[in-house]
C-alpha cells in the first residue's frame, strides 16, 4: 500500500515525489510518457536556475531527482480511480494493473484538443501531428499545416518554418489572437504563409497525409500538404475522475481547496490540471503544496 | 524609469526578474544581499530538479539566470515605497538613493525574530546569531546555545553539534514542539543537551557572549557559553510599506489579491512576506505568478 500515489511524470508530479518522499511517505510516479509536457519543448529557458535546457533534459532532470529520493517509478496509463470501502484508493491501469494507496495526487495535465474532421484519427502519426518539436524533424523540406492562431501556435509554424519548405497557417478568424509581437514574427517569416477566416473540413489521404480541406467564404479549398499539426489549445486530463466525486472549472480543470485537495477527501490535484497559469515552475509549485495538503490529511486520517 | 523594480533578491525576485524580461519589461532587482534566506541553507535538496546544492550556490545560479536575460541589480537597502502624483512608485534606499518605477513586486521575505532580551542587541555580531550555517564554523570546539524550540530550531542544533564542543537547546515550553523525527534525533544526539521549561532572561557579555541566563522554576540560572543563536521564527519584512495602502494577515503577512496585487495597484508581493508555504519553490511561483499580474496591469494602465 502507497502513502500517496502521483498520477503523472510532468513538472508537479516529480516535485511532488521529491517532497513526498523527504516526509518519508511511500511514494509511487504513475506515468505513460516520463516527463511531461514540459519534454515536448524544445528548449526551455524559464526555468528559474537553469537558463538554458531542452525540455526532455528537463522533465529528466525532475524524474531523475524523484528517483534519486526514492519514489518509484511505475508506468501505467491510469484509467480510473476509485474510493474503496475501508477509504483507500483504487488506481486501476491499462493491462489489469491495480494500485492502491492512502492519498492520490492527480497532476496528469492536459492533453491536446482534436479539431475533429474526418482523416484526423485516421491518419494519426501519419502525418497528423500535436507536437511540432517532437515531430517537425520529418518534415524536413516538406509542405505543412499547421491549425490555430495562438502564440504557442506560432511558436510552432516559426519552428516548423525552420524545417520545412512551406508552412500554411491556417486560422478560423479574421487575424490571429496571438500576441503582437509573435504576430509580426510571423507575418515576416517568409516561409509562413497565412491563410484566414478558414474553416478546417478534413485532412486528406489514405495512407498518410496529402492535404487539407477547408472552407473560405463559402467555397471549399485543398491544399497539398505532407503534415498537419494542430495547435488549437489543450483540454485537462481528467476522464480517469468518473468514479470520484470532484468539481470542475468552465474550461474542465479539477477544483481544490487552498491544500490542493479535491471534493474527495484524500484526493489532491496540481499542476496544469487545475486552474492557474500553464508554467512549468507553477505546476510544479503547486505540487509541493499539495504534497503538504496530503501529509496534513494522512496525519488526521491515519 | 523602471516597468518594474523587484525589491528583494531571493527565489521569488530572481524567478519573477527571468519572467519580466522575456516579457521585456525594463525590470530591476533592489537587495542589499543577494539570495535571499536561501542563501544561508547549509544544503538544499529539495529544489526541483538539483538533488543538492548548498543554499549560497543555488540564490547565485537564480540572480545568474535574472543577470544573463538583462535584469539590472541595485544594491539598495530600500526603506519606503511611495506612490507619486503621476501614479508612480518612488522607491526610497538608504544613502538618498530614489529609484522610479511603474510597477512594484515586493519579494522582500522575512527576518529572524528578536529574542527581546537585554545583550541582544548589543552582542550581535560578537556571538549572538540568527544563523547557524552562516557563523556556525566560527563556533568550532566552542559551547553554543540554541533558542527556540521548532523544526528549523532542532536543524540548526543538529547543524552546530558537528562543530561545537556542547550544545545547549533551551526552550520555554515542556517540550519541544518539532516534528518527532526532528525531536529524536536531538534527543539522541549525545552533545545537545535541551533545558526545557526555561524563559530566556539575557545574554551575557561585555566585548563578546560570556553567558546566557534564564529562569527555571522560579529561579535565574547562569550558563556559561561562547555563543547564543536565537531561532524563535520569523517575520515578514514590510516596515518600508508605511507609505502605502496594503492589507496585512494576523501574521504580519502582506495580503494580496489572485493576481498577486496588493491593495495599492501597481504593487504586488510574493514569496516569503506574503500566506503561503516557507518553501523556495513555492517562492518562486509566487514571484512568476506576479509578473502575470504586473504585466497585464501594466498593459491596462498603459
Amino acid at each position: 500500500m502507497l502513502d500517496l500515489a502521483i498520477v503523472g511524470g510532468g513538472p508537479a508530479g516529480a516535485s511532488a515525489a521529491v517532497y513526498a518522499r523527504r516526509f518519508e511517505m511511500k511514494t509511487a510516479l504513475l506515468f505513460r510518457e516520463p516527463g511531461g509536457l514540459i519534454s515536448t519543448a524544445h528548449l526551455v529557458e524559464n526555468w528559474p536556475g537553469i537558463p538554458s535546457i531542452s525540455g526532455f533534459e528537463l522533465g529528466e532532470k525532475l524524474l531523475k531527482h524523484a528517483r534519486g529520493v526514492g519514489a518509484e517509478e511505475i508506468f501505467a496509463e491510469v484509467s480510473a480511480i476509485e474510493k474503496e470501502a475501508g477509504g483507500t484508493f483504487l488506481l486501476r491501469a491499462a493491462g489489469g494493473k491495480e494500485i492502491r494507496a492512502r492519498a492520490v495526487l492527480l497532476a496528469s495535465g492536459t492533453f491536446p484538443r482534436k479539431l475533429g474532421v474526418p482523416g484526423e484519427a485516421e491518419l494519426l502519426g501519419k502525418g497528423v501531428s500535436y507536437c511540432a518539436t517532437c515531430d517537425g524533424p520529418f518534415f524536413k523540406g516538406k509542405r505543412v499545416a499547421v491549425i490555430g492562431g495562438s502564440d504557442s501556435c506560432c511558436n510552432e509554424a516559426e519552428f516548423l518554418a525552420d524545417l520545412a519548405e512551406k508552412v500554411f497557417l491556417i486560422y478560423r478568424r479574421e487575424e490571429l489572437r496571438a500576441e503582437p509581437a509573435n504576430r509580426a514574427r510571423v507575418e515576416k517569416n517568409p516561409k509562413i504563409e497565412m491563410i484566414l477566416s478558414a474553416t478546417p473540413r478534413a485532412i486528406l489521404g489514405k495512407e498518410k497525409v496529402e492535404g487539407f480541406r477547408f472552407e473560405r467564404a463559402g467555397k471549399e479549398e485543398d491544399l497539398k500538404v505532407d503534415g498537419v499539426f494542430v495547435a488549437i489549445g489543450r483540454e485537462p486530463m481528467t476522464g480517469l475522475l468518473d468514479g470520484v466525486e470532484v468539481e470542475f472549472s468552465e474550461r474542465g480543470e479539477v477544483l481544490v481547496d487552498e491544500k490542493k485537495m479535491t471534493k474527495t477527501p484524500g484526493l489532491f490535484a496540481a499542476g496544469d490540471v487545475v486552474p492557474g497559469i500553464k508554467q512549468a515552475i507553477i505546476a510544479a509549485a503547486s505540487g509541493v503544496e499539495a504534497v503538504f495538503g496530503a501529509r496534513e490529511w494522512l496525519r488526521k486520517s491515519n
